[in-house]
């Protein structure tokens, strides 16, 4: 088993955008896992604009973000779970604390 | 997309076991989904023997729970991640504050 903690994790800027949004990749293939295991933090009032290229499992483990998929806007809580499906478009918005979040994709996200 | 909140979800005992320890299932195989999206929550000083048959990606929501894996002690703490594989024997122990997880699940647990 892996016990994955964010304080030691090293995050680097999440690709394809140059927002104050950060990423560590904790477990994927190399570790013979079938997921990819994340942790994603944004600074205050980021956003994220993504197709989801695999299913993608986000828990919200600091701040109050929202998702805003197909004209809906959720806002998420802290400990609240969000799923956003393969090929479904969402833009990830974060406010004034900024989020923490731990996030798992099916397939490996970097195979897609 | 679907926002999952533990505060609205119907929790079940916990299969094969006759503990203080609960599950949700949210997301599965009727949504399309290729994984499998629960909440768990233990009452105090519960603990659960198993090994696991699928994939399991735990996040603690709530409480500081250990984890026994061959012979090694983790303690978790609220936000931490914890990776166990398939086939892995894992002893997941709760104390007087109990514990309150999220976990996801490849592939579905409840075909394996």
């Amino acid at each position: 088993m892996h016990k994955l903690t964010s304080s030691e994790a090293k995050f680097e800027r999440s690709p394809d955008q140059d927002g104050d949004i950060f990423i560590a990749d904790m477990i994927g293939k190399d570790n013979s896992s079938p997921v990819t295991i994340c942790f994603g933090r944004y600074g205050p009032d980021q956003e994220l604009s993504e197709t989801m290229a695999v299913d993608d499992i986000m828990i919200i483990l600091e701040g109050k973000p929202t998702v805003i998929s197909r004209g809906e806007t959720h806002t998420a809580d802290t400990s609240d779970v969000v799923h956003v499906p393969k090929g479904e478009p969402v833009v990830i918005r974060s406010y004034g604390d900024g989020a923490l979040t731990a996030y798992v994709t099916y397939p490996h996200w970097k195979d897609a």
